[in-house]
């Protein structure tokens, strides 16, 4: 049978929608009161995982699922062993710099060298600015990055930005971005090479209803 | 003025009591409608932040809070380099070892060379089994640990246990423990060296507050 590792948070409702225009009810976990972590769909045909999005690369990596959903900003922070299938559009946000309004530093470049960056993405913000030469200190924070200009602590942070709202009530500024990021299907490569559970045929139905609704 | 880094979750509550039993009111964090990750006394003494766990000894070891309250497991996990000052008693939970009850193993020697281990806590789990000598392939994951021996990706998994409810839940029992946990006051050891607005004060009544309640 088929496994899917599902990201708990902002995708998860897409995700399931995109999964029932092919065929594969999992709306059980969108139900409030649900505590389960495994279900399988009514029809029989596959199961699903409901994981942390920084998980879900981990259970296909494993194969212990053989799709799963998740951002392309944990992709590239995480570089796993996984087939990158398709770029299913919606969780749109975007990897950014951003700084305290009242900083004098308005791009990447005019931070100080040795500067400060906090961040929950500390592998692309360390490319990032090697990339442009420019030394600065990551310092790998779990939640509210925006807390590290606010104290004092960084110059800058490198964080997920979708609305802006957060950045906004907290006086940040964007100054940059890294790139930005969407919702993927991914899959265990060997699985879909040897098209376990007739993998293809799924990913050929998911990637027919991405392009309708485009 | 003296910062204090709180942690999110299970220990804000005792936390906070604490801190209250030596004349400092951080309460609004209690707050379900609170959105302030920083507030202020209302004496103004001192001033508190709101971070994840994980974060705290990072704000304390950058020096941007004095004191910070954390759970020992995070401070064996990230061996930052912060003074720990008072075991505060409150928060008791284990890191142990569990595998599922239908498995053969009760002992993590018993458990088979290069197996898999699922934990968020990496370093304590690859310390533990370098020490009993034993190849393990450590399997990081950031939440829900008890999938990985229930979709059957890790023969083990280290992780955190205080009632054994989750464990209990989903088929798994305790074969180890790694150590026990409590929370634990921490200082940037520049600043309690330097006495900073004369931490040691505060410290010695926390102390003091621990003491009458044992």
């Amino acid at each position: 049978m088929l496994t899917v590792a599902l990201p708990k948070g902002a995708l998860l409702k897409d995700s399931i929608r995109l999964l029932q225009s092919v065929g594969l009810d999992f709306s059980a976990f969108l139900d409030s009161s649900n505590r389960q972590l495994q279900i399988q769909d009514p029809t029989g045909t596959a199961k699903a995982l409901l994981v942390r999005a920084h998980d879900v690369p981990v259970y296909v990596e494993y194969g212990q699922a053989q799709l799963g959903i998740v951002g392309y900003d944990v992709l590239r922070e995480k570089q796993p062993q996984v087939a990158h299938l398709i770029d299913l559009g919606f969780g749109l946000c975007r990897l950014s710099v951003a700084v305290k309004q009242s900083s004098p530093y308005r791009s990447a470049l005019e931070l100080p060298p040795h500067g400060r960056v906090a961040s929950k993405f500390v592998n692309c913000a360390k490319d990032y600015f090697d990339s442009l030469d420019l030394p600065v200190e990551i310092v790998p924070l779990y939640g509210s990055v925006e807390l590290g200009p606010i104290t004092g602590m960084s110059e800058a942070i490198v964080d997920l930005v979708s609305t802006g709202r957060t950045l906004q009530e907290n006086g940040l500024i964007e100054i940059e971005t890294l790139f930005t990021s969407t919702a993927r299907l991914i899959a265990h490569p060997l699985s879909y090479r040897l098209n376990t559970g007739n993998l293809h045929q799924l990913v050929e139905q998911a990637r027919a209803a991405i392009l309708t609704k485009v």
